[in-house]
């Protein structure tokens, strides 16, 4: 309860310098809601109205901050990374038949895969028009480049389920496609859309991909030891699902023969071996030891700004970086 | 057969001032199949293999021979437009659950709905990625707008689907939606990406709309009437989905009263009813009326462009419009 409430009070420091701004973003996504006919807007209306920490949208808000552009529209380029990911979550939900996201029950299991499909289509082409709203097609095209990155890397998780010959690179690789690519999107355009110049850039895109990986391993690591209300979906769902994060990993690397996770890989319809695999990830220190690795990405993080001017935005982002290994959901 | 052959010949005719240039998009195409790892690689040469008639990249490439512009790169426009349609193909193969499409097992019948959603995915920001080539901020902006209507379209026959008060004005709007939009696209950004004047971006513009109205109806009308080798999928299909197409429509309008195809929507599951439903449909003119009806919008394609310059381009967008309304698949 009290680690809950002290990275709740981090998220709300973050949030302080960007906060008119993020609400302006938030209301570009309601007026989304209003202008649809019918079923559209009863869609669009439910993925909305679950929207989560926001954190995205923030860190392209925060990255504006490093030069100065009263013209340009950065409100509209952070709602546009929140559809992106949203879009992405609904066809994800999709794919992998979830039921709950962020403790509501998800488009496709409500309205059917059909629509949640053609939903994600729109939401994703929605992203594409804000995006266009910059008019500054360096933006746009890393915008198309991520959306690549995010559909392989999905693909790639599919593909590699029940694998016990994961490497921890295939699984980095994996990560930074399905989360870190959009962070240092997120973090490279807000700079760039207000002309900062390249050495500006350059370190909050090495900001945004490093907080991308810390926040992704901590992540995987909720999905074992996180508690299901506060995560907002069932515990030790990826392994159920042949997902293997970096505790599963760092097991594999230490206990190369006789693994209980190589044994579920074998047999996935198993559930006492899917028991026992659970139970060598929490009878060991691999999650402490994730969450070593995610801490080591957000020193990384912190490293890639800390020759950027020091201003009230680059604290946030500092502390932003620390929330996203401390948080609990 | 002769009618057949008579409307491949059209065909050749239309592609002539294109042809090397269409053969580099496709060539962008296959290089895109071999720059993947994996999975990807092989879902994308599937996919490809399979490329249709390539009407939409041939009216690109046409639409841009009314302005001088060596510097440009219309064929990576071409590609991007042929890219979005597919990906539409892909998503719109999965939500219907078509086993076949253009003669071959869709993706999603072969390796299921998860890979061919995300497919679609990668597909549909690859043809964003291509698009940012052109640096043109108002013919990126145009793709995402097409995208849009393309998945509400899409999401709006799924829900009129046995729905018997559908109108003429709401199945028009839904097959600008989910044909017409992309149609208008092709046209109006060849035309754009080389700078012509606005007159002229205008008349393509209509060109395109119009075209894509003939293209879509006359599709409809196949799905009746063709022959399932030559369209690539099941005859009868639309009607036994639900979907009202303009066939049915001028039946339900002609015959408000006692309709088997209002029978039909209220009792979608009686097999007896589909076959009078269909019956009703090839027992009067309705299927030669619709043929008038895509006739018509034929012609105002012709009208669109009688006032720009007469080269062998517009000669070939007229013939494709008289292809359109002739063709048997």
């Amino acid at each position: 309860m009290n680690s809950t409430k002290t990275s709740s009070d981090l998220l709300e420091y973050v949030y302080d310098p960007v906060r008119n701004r993020l609400q302006s973003s938030v209301e570009m996504l309601s007026e989304l809601v209003s202008q649809q006919p019918g079923i559209l807007s009863e869609l669009l209306d439910h993925v909305l109205d679950a929207t989560g920490k926001l954190i995205r949208p923030t860190v392209v808000l925060l990255a504006s901050n490093f030069h100065s552009n009263d013209d340009c529209d950065v409100e509209t380029l952070a709602a546009a990374v929140e559809l992106l990911h949203m879009a992405t979550l609904i066809h994800d939900d999709t794919v992998d038949s979830s039921e709950v996201r962020r403790g509501k029950a998800t488009v496709s299991s409500l309205w059917g895969p059909k629509r949640a499909v053609l939903l994600g289509d729109y939401v994703f082409a929605t992203s594409a028009k804000f995006v266009c709203d910059t008019e500054n097609v360096r933006v746009i095209r890393r915008f198309a480049e991520t959306a690549m990155e995010l559909s392989s890397g999905e693909l790639r998780e599919i593909e590699s389920a029940y694998s016990k010959d994961l490497t921890r690179n295939q699984y980095l690789d994996r990560i930074y496609r399905k989360t870190a690519s959009l962070f240092t999107t997120a973090a490279e355009s807000g700079a760039m859309v207000v002309g900062s110049p390249e050495h500006v850039i350059k370190a909050l895109k090495d900001y945004g991909y490093n907080l991308g990986m810390a926040f992704q391993i901590v992540d995987d690591v909720l999905d074992f030891d996180g508690k299901q209300a506060e995560v907002g979906k069932p515990v030790g769902n990826d392994l159920t699902q042949g997902i293997l994060t970096m505790p599963a990993i760092l097991a594999l690397e230490q206990y190369p023969v006789n693994n209980p996770i190589s044994a579920l890989c074998e047999d996935p319809s198993d559930e006492k071996k899917l028991k026992t695999a659970l139970e060598m990830i929490h009878n060991h220190s691999f999650i402490q030891d994730s969450i070593e690795i995610a801490r080591e990405y957000s020193s990384k993080a912190l490293d890639s700004i800390r020759n950027i001017e020091l201003n009230r935005s680059r604290q946030s982002l500092e502390v932003l970086a620390e929330y996203v290994v401390d948080r609990r959901f």
